[in-house]
């Protein structure tokens, strides 16, 4: 094993054949993932096992043997399919024994929503006599706190909303008063509007001369790069000075390829800069199919620049709720220049905003030609004194297609909102 | 270790400390988890690590003991935090050489794209010795074949496409090759409507009588419940016949709660339905803020049926664009069942449609009042001679309450093109 050392560092266990088979992504992990890494502790393994007892207590054992934090999740549901518990049992020699508080617990939790209380709902007040209950505030199944061999082991509820709560009521208040913390941070630096390799190339004379303490990950999604700049130190202040001065060199270096900071969202600087022009927006969109409306209103307080969007996904639509005329449809096409202006144009106008969005493309799989092929897009953007629009041809993908002409419109706006 | 026979077993190790902070969800791994399981591989363990030599070779050391294929993905990008080359050199004992027709490769990619080829790139042909590479014929790191112990451990890029080429079209027909099945099957049978303990109460009995080669896994997601069955036999066709005498047991004892299979969307269904009804549908959404038209228009060949829809955010586009009344917006408010109705109406007038779904709700975080808390939601469907709406209460998510009100809209939909 590479640790000698298991202070302050965690490992994972997700039970769950779902997990094996795909069915199920495993968003459980990175949350947890995400909060442990914000206390200064360290993740150094997610391990996913079957819903197995010989699994789970070889999983077991190797955990404790490397870590000092080992967090479990999954198997504590109200069904049939529940191996932990027994497995519980059997790895830390114990029983289970019947816990009063937590069978008052679900009898209250099922009273206030007025649902009958069944036989399984009961068996979740039998609990290993070697634990600590921890007690679950939003859910019926509590969690379990074991300590063996200079380990804890934590196990929680798969369902998420419930390991969340615990984890952040319950586990993250224990484990930072057991631990003294090496200090880790980071930062997130948002770019758009070019690659991976091309990006490393701009950049390489910074990254070479980043201290060792500082590491840098490109983490590419479509349309997006991420740069993750972290670091541990024992002194958290110098540490935290060295990120800012790193990223403000960084910002000299690509002044127009970085959107934002810290998994800021495009859709959340636009709202943002917005607010700060008092500016409205609306759209009218055909491919995109109400996905940029979508993402808008996902921000909590949208409603203070966003009035709406007309999604005009057939041809009538775009002629009687956007004026676009009945001619330039027939000329040129909806996915032409012609249409998209007119319909960035027609929304501004109808729902009296400031800017206004417009798409019109083909996301396929179906409806391409030889002349204009699955991915041809275009995109216009209306303003107070100007329509404007641009041509893209991206992939065959129908969801990445939507998602990428979503995330240029916004691109587009924003280059508009910072001129 | 649980297993001592390492036949037809799998492991997946995912590298990246992008996994480990949480910043990253594994998606790789669910992908490649559900085509080995339909590949009839079993996969027991999927282990996340560090971009760190030493956990990399610790890993692969406990896999290779346990599994006959073991799949790794991550560290192989052009930038600089690739440090999985070097590790597997170290691991497999041999040294990088140059690899010729990946540098052709790469070279014809990049003028393919008409980008510029950087050192970064060509440094991409440096192969360790011991691998036989596998083309990525959509990228530029090949995949990389060894073998060791009577393993088979095969390194992946980690960008979700390339690695799923390579799967694709040459891990997982090598893998069929060398392994002579135990034959996987499963169906899952989707529901909305009621809670997992609820559910498992009304279906207990045909549960207990399941065939010990069946198993039952139950998958909660806000609105819904997909119910796994899934089994492992040599005699292929009496597993499918088992799963399929089971699933129709299960039908007639809850068929109103199933609305569909094996990870069929309620999007789907209610497109197939629209069809066979040669019925179209137009949208009108307030709290949901176009996410139902996006949904809906998610799914290939929706224009067949989806003629639009209108995002009314502010009152003044409910009341220009949707005839909703004035005297209905101040006097009842905007979140009422009066204005729902009107808007479902207005759209379906509007946009001359079969059906319209409407929204108007408090999705949170702000908003919210005594009487009308957040999480409060009008959902309408307007249809040839209706208009019917129901009020619902959800929780203090925002996202959570955008989702669960879209889903329930088209859960009304789909009882009534049902019915």
């Amino acid at each position: 094993m590479q640790n000698k050392d298991k202070t302050g560092k965690a490992e994972i266990i997700s039970i769950g054949d779902e997990l094996l088979i795909g069915q199920v992504v495993n968003t459980n992990a990175s949350w947890m993932a995400e909060h442990l890494s914000d206390s200064g502790i360290y993740l150094q393994r997610i391990i996913t096992i079957a819903d197995e007892p010989d699994a789970l207590s070889d999983a077991l054992s190797d955990a404790i043997s490397r870590a000092q934090f080992v967090l479990l999740t999954g198997g504590l549901g109200p069904t049939a399919d529940d191996v932990t518990k027994p497995a519980l049992c059997s790895f830390f020699d114990t029983r289970l024994v019947f816990h009063e508080p937590t069978l008052k617990h679900v009898e209250s939790l099922f009273k206030l929503r007025n649902f009958p209380l069944t036989d399984r709902n009961r068996q979740q007040a039998w609990l290993p006599e070697a634990c600590t209950p921890l007690t679950n505030s939003v859910g019926t199944a509590p969690g379990m706190w074991f300590e063996k061999e200079n380990s804890v082991i934590v196990s929680l509820p798969g369902v998420p909303f419930e390991m969340k709560t615990l984890m952040e009521e319950e586990v993250l208040p224990r484990f930072k008063a057991l631990f003294s913390e090496m200090h880790y941070l980071r930062k997130t630096i948002m770019t758009s509007g070019v690659g991976e390799s091309f990006l490393a190339d701009q950049i390489k004379d910074w990254e070479n001369a980043l201290p060792n303490f500082l590491k840098l990950a490109y983490l590419p999604q479509p349309g997006i790069v991420r740069l993750r700049l972290s670091g541990r130190h024992t002194d958290q202040k110098f540490l935290q000075k060295s990120l800012k001065t790193e990223t403000e060199k960084l910002y000299k270096l690509i002044p127009n390829l970085i959107y934002g900071y810290d998994d800021e969202l495009l859709e959340q600087v636009i709202g943002r800069l917005l607010i700060e022009k008092k500016a409205s927006l609306s759209t009218a969109e055909s491919c995109t199919g109400g996905y940029i409306a979508h993402l808008i209103t996902s921000i909590a307080g949208s409603s203070a620049y966003f009035k709406g969007s007309v999604v005009a996904y057939e041809n009538q639509v775009k002629e009687n709720q956007l004026e676009v005329s009945a001619t330039s449809l027939e000329k040129h096409g909806a996915v032409s220049r012609e249409v998209v202006e007119q319909m960035a144009a027609g929304v501004r106008q109808k729902l009296n905003t400031t800017y206004a969005l417009a798409t019109s493309g083909i996301a396929g799989p179906d409806g391409g030609t030889a002349e204009k092929p699955v991915g041809t897009i275009w995109i216009a953007l209306a303003g107070p004194d100007f329509v404007k629009s641009k041509l893209f041809h991206f992939g065959e993908h129908r969801g990445r297609n939507i998602r990428r002409s979503a995330l240029t419109a916004l691109e587009i706006l924003r280059q508009e909102l910072i001129k």
